[in-house]
This record gives structure tokens, sequence and C-alpha cells, in this order.
């Protein structure tokens, strides 16, 4: 009955990528398997999701191997949500194919002790979902939001509804401008009037803007020449941030040195397929760069 | 026959121009200008330029204020190059009318006490005519190349010819990515492997990243809310850059800061339409935004 650091809650899948650099079949994906990753590097994760029964022992090994709890994770009658997709040569991605599988009658229920979790990241999932999960938790100290432009677009009333909700956004800029118009400083800026402590809008090679209160920061991305696979960039990235976050807490210069972090694990994160790069990570590697990204910025 | 601390040579022109924030016609534009201003703050500065008959005495007047030595500027019989364009919601522009003016024929021709400069910048003009001011100069310590998309479409081979004899690129990520491919941290190191000291590839509201010999930094954007007018944003960026280069000398630590307060003066060229935010603009203003960038970037 041990309460994780931090519980997430998200999506797992099959995926087959196709970029540049190559094609890979039936990998692992999914926002809450990227960012699981993420957050296993500095914390105790709890995972909730689901999947079929298709699903490999190989792959839940994977989840334990990294010390993450599935006892959150439903295997039910059916296939794994599976996604295919391509990607250009600027990285952005094409959906070929899409199997929602088990995924489609996910209902998110935390097992008890997770109810009691201080550090809650709600991945990509519908804001409804995304509500059921707020619903069951007791006395959250951060909870940290991620989105899709989709639900933006096609349920934003119940996304504004949960991310009132909520301590910390984190969405890409593309959203940030689906939300509140082009420029992303005052879109930041409108995301802290909803009452959050924090607003992280993700620029992918152009690293992130962090809006607090009354104050904005600028982290950049770890220069990355090849980026092999994007997939879960942005999930590890969030993962990683919550992971540092529940260990350090919740302050301006705790939060820019968890989105440095969070930069240093998305960058080894498309640096190759799928969770390749992430499952062999060290400790030591990610200090590494950490104390690069410090020195890429330092005027 | 005072030495100028920094000669540019380019393209001054009126403009007609629109953006979400309005119509403003007849202003003055053009690479010399706004990069002339940009460098103003820091140093004397000199320009190489043409004009037509119907160039106003205001404009003459607004360089002379500012301490810009106009001997280098010649007045043509016909029209100033004119540009008339629309920018979109995000900053895209779209130029709807153009006419070269005496600017067709412009060949630069330094006085003979601007051969001897230490500091040069070629902005934005044909890498013909870039070549030809090369070949004027008589023992320069920093030269500074900005160049267009057109360029690197039409004139490949003569553009690679002057990029290879100059010291500093500045370079748009648009015109990064045509160069060298859609990776910017490649596309930074192929320049660097020219033989130059280093590249800038500048990202508009992404900041910009410095490529020297063996390493790479991110310098952020100053945060702007309202960009009333891009135009001249990147010519700014690179006059302010060799402008305080020319007082403190090139190496690793001062390109740093020249490039920050490159960001500041681009971030108040944009606020107004034309020159109309650097016309007035204080040192003690620059430091302030200055200081503001080093906070927002330091983790």
């Amino acid at each position: 009955m041990e309460i994780p650091d931090v519980v997430i809650v998200g999506s797992i899948g099959y995926d087959d990528i196709e970029t540049i650099y190559g094609k890979k079949e039936r990998v692992l994906g999914g926002s809450l398997s990227h960012a699981a990753f993420g957050a296993s590097f500095f914390c105790k994760v709890g995972i909730v999701g689901v999947v079929g029964r298709d699903f490999d022992q190989q792959h839940l090994d994977l989840f334990k191997n990294r010390g993450i709890c599935t006892k959150g994770l439903k295997i039910e009658n059916g296939n794994t949500f599976y996604w295919c997709g391509a990607y250009d040569e600027f990285n952005n991605p094409k959906t070929l194919k899409i199997d929602l599988g088990v995924f489609q009658n996910f209902r998110p229920e935390l097992p008890e002790e997770y109810k009691k979790v201080k550090y809650l990241f709600l991945a990509n999932i519908s804001p409804e979902l995304q509500n059921h999960v707020l619903s069951q938790i007791e006395n959250p100290e951060i909870i940290v939001l991620d989105t899709r432009a989709r639900w933006i677009n096609e349920r934003r009333d119940e996304l504004m509804d949960v991310i009132k909700k909520v301590d910390i956004l984190t969405i890409n800029d593309e959203e940030a401008r689906l939300l509140f118009g082009n420029n992303l400083i005052k879109a930041g800026k409108e995301i802290i009037k909803l009452g959050l402590s924090a607003a992280i809008i993700k620029k992918g090679e152009h690293g992130s803007l962090l809006f607090m209160k009354d104050k904005i920061f600028s982290i950049p991305a770890y220069p990355i020449e090849n980026v092999k696979d994007p997939t879960g960039a942005g999930d590890s990235f969030a993962g990683a941030l919550i992971g540092f976050l529940s260990q350090v807490g919740f302050n301006e210069e705790n939060m820019k040195k968890a989105i440095a972090y969070a930069s240093v694990i998305a960058s080894f994160n498309i640096e190759d397929f799928s969770l390749d790069n992430l499952k062999n990570l060290t400790r030591e590697e990610i200090e590494k760069r950490y104390n690069e990204l410090k020195e890429i910025t330092r005027i």
C-alpha cells in the first residue's frame, strides 16, 4: 500500500512509426508510457491506464524494470490502442491509421493508495476523463495537466473547466495559439489569469517558455542533431518535470530546474525510436546534459 | 576624415506597411536604416547606400540626429527604393508592390576613410555587391554578413563564395534550413565548417542560436506582447550586434552579450512601425531590458 510520489494517467499504445530515419513497428507508445519513463528517473511512479490482452509481457516488464508501479494498469478484453503515423522532414506527424481498442471505453479508476498522491499528472486524455480523475484525488499538492489540439477544438468548455482546477498546464505552442491567439507571451499570460500557478509552453526545438504569476522564463532545448522519432517528446518532458518537482517542491527556482531536466529527458527521448533511448539512460548522462544546458544559455 | 567604428552597407527605402495593428505609408525602411539605427546606440556608424531625389530631408536628419555619418549615402536621379507589404497575424510578410528605383543600379563605393574600418556589416544586398564591397576594404577585423532566401535560391554559388570570406554570418531559421536542411543544429555546424568564427541563426520570437568553433549557445528573444511591425527586426539585431562588438572586441563572452543586446534592440524595433520606437530609445531603457533578458534565461 505504498503511495507513489507521482501518479500519471494517460494512454498506452502500440505505435507503427515512420520517420526519415526509418520505420519501426509495434513499439511501445502513448502519453502514459513516455511520461512514466520520464518521471521514473526522479521518483517513484504509479500509472493509471488500460491495455488489451495483446499487451506483451516484455512491455509490462519494461515498466517494472524502471520501478514503475503498474497497479493502476487495467488489462481488458480486446486490443491495445494502436497508432500508425509518419513524420515528414519537419517532424510534422500524419496519422495513417488509428484503432482505439480497449482505450475507447477507458474510465480511469485510481487504486485506493493512489488517491492520496501529492503529485498528479493528467497526460493527454479527454477533459471528461481528466475531470473524472480529479474527482477521485483526495489532497493533492500539485496537479500538472497536458492536452491536445483536438480537445481545444472539440471540447473547449470542458477543457477550460479542467484547466482552472489544476496548478500547472503544459501545452505546445500550436495548442497555446489555438487557445489564446498567435502571440505566445499573451497566451501564456492568459493561462495564468485563469488562476494557475504556472504555464509551460513547449516549443520543441525552440525550447520552452515558463509563465508564473508575474514572471516569464525561457529555457532552451538541448541541441539535438538527429531527431530520430519525436513521438512522446512532450510527454517525457512533462513526466520528468513532475517527477523532479515531486522531490524538491514547487517554487520558482525549482520550476526552472525542473524544466531544464524535462528538456534533457525529452532530448534523449527523441534521439531514438519509442523508449529505446530512455530504457538504458543513466542519471549520470542526465546530469551531464543538464549542466551543458545551463551553460548553453548563460549570458 | 574620421574612420567610423562600424560601416554598414545595405538598402534604404520607403515602405508602405500593413499589419494587424494598422497601416503606415512611406515610412523609412530598408536593411541599412534598421541596421544603422541598431548600431548607433553603441558606436559611431557610417552608412553606404543610395536614395533618390525624392528622399526627404527629415529622414537625412533622422540619421544625423543619431550621429550616423551619411558620407557614403549617394543621392541619385530617380526614386528611392519602395516596398509595399502586408503581414498576416503570424507575422508572415507578403510583398504587394515593389519598385527598386535608384537601387537597381546601386554599386556601393566606400569613401576613402571607410576603407580602413575595422567592423563591417554587409546587410542584405546581392552577393555580387557584397563581394564588391569586400574588394574595397583594407584591413578589417570583423565582417558580419546577412542575406535573404532569394540569394540562397538564385545565387547560391556566389553567396557561398562571400560567406567563406566573412567572420560572422547572421541568417534567420528559414534561410538556415534552405542552406543546410531542416535541423538547425546541423545547419549551424555546417556554416562553421565553412571557416567562419561564428554563425547566428535568428528565430524571431524563439530567440537565436549562436554557433562557434565547438560550442552552441541559445539566447532567448525578449518577450513582446504586441508586435506592431516586424519589419527590420533582423537588421536592427545585426546592427546592434556589430555595434556592440566594435566596442568590446570579438570573443565568446562578448558574442553572447552582443546577441543579448541585439535581441533587446530588435524587441524595441518591432514594438512600433518603422524606426519610430528606436528614434527616442535611451541607453537606460536598453540596459533595463538587457538585465531582464539575462534573468529570463538563468537556470
